[in-house]
């Protein structure tokens, strides 16, 4: 064992390097014992030095000033963890420069950026560790980059967005809208006072991101894939959905189709005896499925300070052993797939739930079947409740009633068309919901 | 790249070894770019030369005669695919001394004599590799080795034998007996011949062991932990058990409790929502807890030819990046936690569930209750069934009836002192059958 510390700087002491200093504070034999060799904790960046903090760390330790930690040739490894992507992606590229080894959770930076950021530390003989950028405390990075090097990889589903999970849980369980949910999410601190990048599937979409380029080795530009929140849902679409023996996800899905990767972030209706439908709360869960391995799950917690710090220290002892240089180096897979192209999202094929509300008049229901058979969209089952709403003068005095249908297998191009013309239908009084199923 | 190829030999061609072969044959683009070296094998060693193959090798390279791999310098890395303890153990332990790297997928050798070999392996600077081992496709022990070295792991439940499993399930769903599903079982290919080590709960409590060395730096002999299988389970159990909200799983369970170890091998009672009851078929499933990331779970396929062989494979991705070694000399928690100790069985405490077959006449119920509390055994819960089976004359005409009773928490030892004086009941018709429940 050598008994040369390693030096290490972390930037930024929020809610994740809190918890790192923690645990190597706190478990400093453990750790040294792990890692081969002492770890030291040489210098910590924060915004502001006044602050109260849950850690006490010696004064000379505690800075504000970036440029220290890049100028400071005694330090080996800079945990970053910053999030966003400025100043983060200045900070990253210049400490690549520096010689530094860098272990980060920042997933919009490596959605980003993450081919040429890693592009730049491999030539400058430097490795990136990043395994608390997705799924928290889920040790899916390295399943990816070591435990599947056997598999093509031809399928990920996953729930990557706790904050969302979660709401969906509340709500059904406690019958409740979005808004009372969000806001009890909110004060649990599930979810940020600023939510929208949760809610509305950009952050699973960057984790998917991530996970496509080391799966398929294809860098797909986060705007380019169909993405949709669960900010738009309806608490009687979940019970509906609950009705027919589904239960609704925000699924991260990537699917090898040919030569193509079908790839979407969308509330999705899951049967209710599969893996994915069954986490609850602020978990994750990612349904992996390779050519030589089958089907294989890996679940629990997507956040949290000390599940995210437990991933930012496994790589922090890679490092130390040595281990995560050499699985970065040998992560050439991220470039090995050029020739696979993304499936035009209209190509997307699978079945759909639909929900109408519409006026309760004769014919109503005969109107939107007609046009979806035009369509070639074939129905596989139907739910017609009774009106929820009084009716309403305005519409001389007809009741508003939820029609839920459930389709065979169709292409999502056939859906928006069939979609732009039933919005035309005079009968039909509020935007079509619309959620794919998973097969 | 080195150019330089990686020379392997393949100790036995079962159903393993054929699927190692085939991922070696078949993808050998995607093997040699992901191990950034070819891979050549070179030998691969069988007891019948004229046995058909399901893969074809070159004349030289099929052998039936082991010491020439032991002999031949040129090869670097053996895949040691032979199960049982002999000849493997001394085929292991010359192949260590030869210099070889070696990856296997022994579960009975490393749970025997694991320690000794692995520090045979390291006097030599050799490294031994073992993710095929626990739970086939599931990577639970690169989990453990690497992804979870931050935490101190606080407990392993896990179901780790497939066809266990399988049979359980099947049970249920079919409402058949275990002589018949068993039967059933083995005409699938999931259960073997001699299906004894897997449904008397050996393969499990294998597993578990070596598991827990991973995990605890503990070894503990496989014959001092309570291990009861599943050939003696009645479909008549798993249906009542199903009544009070629970499903019966073979769950093997390690948790540190103070400075000792509970671990055990059981049929145990799993609550309906837990991640561990919706395991079925032939699947594994680990759900890990550690003191900084909390609780994560893994399932998969735990066998199966191209299962095990991915993760064979992998390993041998491994050795040729050059991680197994760091891995394996990084591997010192196996030995870290030397003052732990094993629970005295009778020390493991719980919730119980008890079935007793008893006379259908008065007081019946009283004596029984009645010796539980005099044993500070209070109940929770009892469930009596009308008489299933017909009056027996040879009992005076009273019918037998199931009484099944759920325990307040307490301990083996207690439940043992009870039984023991509940055995001598008169009216008391078969055996008590006793199962824990996880709480």
């Amino acid at each position: 064992m050598s008994s040369e510390p390693l030096r290490v700087a972390i930037i930024g002491l929020g809610t994740v390097g809190t918890g790192v200093t923690k645990i190597l504070q706190n478990e400093s034999e453990r750790i040294t014992r792990r890692a081969g060799r002492p770890i030291r904790i040489a210098r910590v960046v924060v915004k502001n030095l006044q602050k109260e903090r849950e850690v006490s760390l010696p004064e000379d330790v505690l800075i504000d000033d970036v440029e220290t930690v890049i100028a400071d040739p005694d330090i080996d490894v800079v945990l970053q963890l910053i999030g966003g992507i400025n100043p983060a992606w200045d900070i990253m590229w210049r400490l690549v420069d520096a010689g530094k080894d860098i272990i980060t959770a920042n997933k919009a930076l490596l959605c980003e950026h993450g081919d040429a950021l890693f592009s730049h530390a491999k030539d400058k003989g430097r490795c990136i560790a990043f395994e608390a950028a997705v799924a928290g405390g889920v040790p899916i990075i390295s399943t990816i980059n070591q435990s599947m090097t056997a598999n093509q990889i031809t399928s990920i589903q996953a729930i990557l967005n706790g904050t969302s999970n979660f709401i969906l849980t509340e709500m059904l369980n406690n019958n409740s809208n979005y808004e009372d949910v969000l806001k009890q999410a909110q004060e649990l601190g599930y979810a940020e006072a600023d939510p929208s990048m949760d809610v509305d599937g950009t952050d699973a979409a960057q984790k998917l991101i991530i996970l496509t380029q080391l799966a398929f080795g294809k860098k797909i530009p986060l705007e380019s894939i169909t993405q949709q929140g669960i900010d738009s849902l309806e608490l009687a679409d979940l019970t509906y959905v609950q009705e027919l023996g589904y239960t609704v996800k925000l699924l991260a899905v990537v699917r090898l189709v040919g030569d193509q990767l079908e790839m979407h972030v969308q509330p999705t209706l899951v049967k209710h005896h599969r893996p994915l439908a069954q986490v609850d709360g602020p978990f994750n869960m990612i349904a992996l499925e390779g050519d030589a391995v089958g089907k294989t799950w890996y679940s629990g917690p997507g956040a949290g300070q000390m599940a995210t710090a437990s991933a930012v220290v496994a790589d922090l002892i890679d490092v130390a052993v040595g281990r995560a240089q050499l699985t970065f180096s040998a992560m050439d897979f991220w470039n090995e797939n050029v020739q696979l192209k993304l499936q035009p999202p209209e190509e997307n094929t699978g079945r759909y739930y639909l929900r109408f509300n519409v006026e309760d008049k004769p014919h109503v229901f005969a109107d939107i079947t007609d046009i979806l058979g035009k369509h070639g969209i074939n129905l596989a089952s139907v739910i017609q409740h009774e009106a929820p709403e009084v009716a309403d003068s305005s519409a001389g005095g007809e009741a508003i009633v939820p029609v839920v249908v459930m389709t065979h297998r169709t292409s999502a191009g056939r859906l928006q068309a069939a979609e732009a013309e039933l919005d035309r239908l005079a009968t039909l009084k509020t935007p079509i919901v619309r959620m794919p199923v998973d097969d």
